[in-house]
């Protein structure tokens, strides 16, 4: 992320990591005010055995396509709504990238963040059926969350204050 | 694609599925006009051997998540710009899923037509040394591709019409 | 509605459906989490009698389309500011709809929520005289609500903080 | 119609509406040059046998709103792209209706002129079970032409300006 | 103005109209819930002496639009923030009028409130040299004010909290 | 207008103003290339018996801010569509003005133009029977031209490319 | 700045100029509502020693646009979100400025005040070595501090309130 | 700049830097496809006697904050209107920076190109006495060609196709 004020947002992004039992590491580095140690850190993560790199970033959200620049592992991006211009910002960095390096980009915001892991787990789960079927077992449990809302709307029983999905 | 006049686009992304050598099929199947049709293709897909979907659309985008929600693969969208408001109506519909069903947004016609294979391509690699030797080299051309122009243009042999990067 | 966090609006659809006598049953489907339950109420409410189908969701707000995919009952969609664009993705995702398959698209938010039902009313309306009189006489309700607002604007019983409409 | 400038977009209603054999009457009037015709037209129309009234403006486009004042008839709307700002005034000026008084908005432009008469005709469906056949025999028809443009893409002779639906 | 939420808005108007002792009427009337009070009120006004009409609303904000079909005078519209859209439809729904029927578009909210009421001051000044007295005076004023603050900033006088323009 | 570039636009408020036998000067005069020429022709325009001002421009659309700025005259403001942002940029650089100093905003182009000229009679026919009567009988024209449009509709002898009104 | 409002974004700038020791003056002026202070500020800063002028206004944000028509000195804009537009319309009138007359734009807000005075330091750093020496420290600060809060991050120390960077 | 494509709006800026003399050079470098390239050109360029650095892209701008990142010298960016957003997302990208790394954002497209070697010539213009001369008579080259444009229009001789200022 590239900045800890991002750190709410990716709390999503841990939860659903943990969920899917996928290793992963989070730091902070950002595009503007650490460029080597983000360039360093996007050139040395395959070596180091990463597979996938998440970026999430608000503004004008570089963090996600200097890092694509630098590597050849897909890069997931998420943009951060932190600007007073609310996310927009974020997204058109994220996701307007030029033919040849691209960034995979996901919704502003928590459902982004949360989606950010789960694509990942669908992208590793390609080489990986342990995974695969947890991935399989993630989307029933998403609609049976789905029928469990609308059971409990029939009897009355939904709290009104509860989120459905993460916005 | 959802439609055949989206067909300009996506030669774009067959253009690099060709270049990684990347065995690919390509149909027509809209999300609203031929419901069915995309449902049994994204159920179906990853039993047929399918690996990653590519979904363009334009307008009120809904093809790629329409197949989010009915495959555990990764599917990446390409929004399309086909209507009057230029684009933007079909990169909120394809980016901004709700949590659980990702899609990985790509930009805005044909920029986002090449990196969507581009982006298949770093996927697939994870699994295949082969492949990633290609993504490699390819990424190592971008650069290379950039020290040309710059030499032609410090030559004065630079052709004012030519184009340096697909938009 | 795609959410139960979308509930809040639709208690203005459900307060004027109620006002019009018109029977009514609520769910909740998602487009991207249970396409199957979604596809298969489309697909069975005309056949168990349904004659309007009113879809509330946010973000890329992809219910609406998927049910006007299925069925050939008339859909209202009800784009619901959740996500950090504000609902202007939300509006984008309903209204843009492909040639062949339209949604009858409503206002963002609670004024929409209203009008959903309104709407509903006056197209049950063109086949229900009884219904037709109560729709010829919530309309006059609208305009004598003005006057009384006016009446008291002019004679400073104007409660400040009253809501005239809802937005 | 606002201006006989919107002439163009309109003929694809009228298309649509002679497919389905709705009969149908033609005009222009504004909102804004014309506010008496354009309210008598409103008031009118239910004494006069209409059932559904269809207007299309562009820019600040308050025909359909204002009509929707008048009448207690479903009123659909079409955003036209007539103006500099591209369609997105057109848009909001329908769509944004108080609680009360709906517009059924369609997409901005061809798609939605088209749209406007599908959705016309899936209205008054509801009573006449000849036309709620021939509504269905569409919907067919709108997946079989995806088929068959799949089938022609497969078989390499699908012409490339070839248009598969109206933006 | 279209509804009484808009009232916190036009307190702003109504204080500057004081202020240059201008009389008006204030009064509540929906170009959707009450037409025919609206038109009414829009063709007698000149016969009743009034000489200019500003009009308030939100949304689909038409009202402006509405009364300036059905006068001859001029026409000032104030959007006013009142949807999820946060305004800019209120905007173009006001400010985007076709060719012959203009409306004097004011900033959106509280700053578009008050000078609705100065542009009225400045309109009838033309024909009232007291009241352009008054208007000269004020305008001094405004640079005075300035000045004013800008001596507290310097001499560490100058409140925080405090609002220099109405926004 | 701020440049020579606006003629184009200019044409229609010229042609309006002719209509009315309104006198009017036209210049061109930056708010940024030649502020002192603006400033003083502000300034000045009172003393020389101008009664109203009316600015167009691009872009940053300064010039009826600066002039307003400095004269107690009405000014109208017309956004000029001349940037790659389409005119919004104008249109927000030319409305959006803080409390005190007014602009009445047109519509982006060429309404705008015309309605410039438009709002300009109905301000000076406040002190002027003789145009009074001229901005009737436009209104009364206005209407006309819709019947006449309609009757040709009908009469099927309306050309397909006639324009009905500016945009 | 061109309203006291506007102070609590230029605290970030004071801080930075302070940081860098770098002298400066700060005074509230209107660009609508005190032109004459304004232009005579603008037209007076080159003799009175002044290298850089930095202008902060919100809405129709004229203010820096006004200065660098009146002075050869760089001109820094910060956009203030102070409009129910959310800084958009203050961004685009700051940016858009014609050929000529530039205005060297910040981002929105904070983050924008801050980089206001940073931007400052780094061009009169171009003639004083020992601010060049100071704005090289900053830049590697900012780096460090980007290592520190990883580092606590990994530590399990990083408060989870705190702000990385100002926006 | 960051493709060859971007050389049609460069020539605004090449020329500029002519009429003033100053030395520079110009080359092509992509943030995303050649970051090492670029990374190489930002660190290198205050040791190879660089004063300013000025970055043109389009789309997912980064080039601009990439650079800026690197290197403490001040650094311009010209937003590219070169995708099918039509350069707002490009604006976004060059203008949206955290604190503490600015971009000086100039104008989306030839006006911005031109500007910034206006802006160029002003920052290096503080320690030049000559450059100041030059670029003060260049302010009153604008002037008066307002002046001029002015006098043709008066006298009937000014061609309508003339452009008044790069847009």
């Amino acid at each position: 992320m590239g900045s800890d004020s991002d750190l709410q947002f990716l709390e999503e992004t841990q939860k659903m990591l943990e969920k899917f039992d996928i290793p992963y590491e989070i730091t902070i580095s950002s595009a503007h005010r650490s460029p080597h140690r983000t360039g360093e850190y996007a050139r040395s993560a395959s070596e180091r055995g990463l597979e996938i790199i998440i970026a999430a970033a608000g503004g004008a959200a570089h963090l996600a396509g200097v890092i694509a620049a630098e590597t050849t592992l897909p890069v997931i991006g998420i943009p951060i709504p932190s600007s007073p211009l609310g996310g927009v910002d974020a997204l058109y960095s994220t996701v307007q990238m030029p033919g040849g390096v691209p960034v995979a980009a996901m919704a502003v915001g928590r459902a982004g963040a949360k989606n950010a892991a789960v694509l990942a787990a669908q992208i590793l789960a390609l080489k990986d059926p342990t995974l695969r079927e947890k991935v399989v077992a993630y989307k029933e449990e998403l609609a049976e969350g789905v029928w469990k809302k609308a059971d409990a709307l029939q009897a009355g029983t939904l709290g009104r204050g509860e989120k459905g999905e993460e916005r």
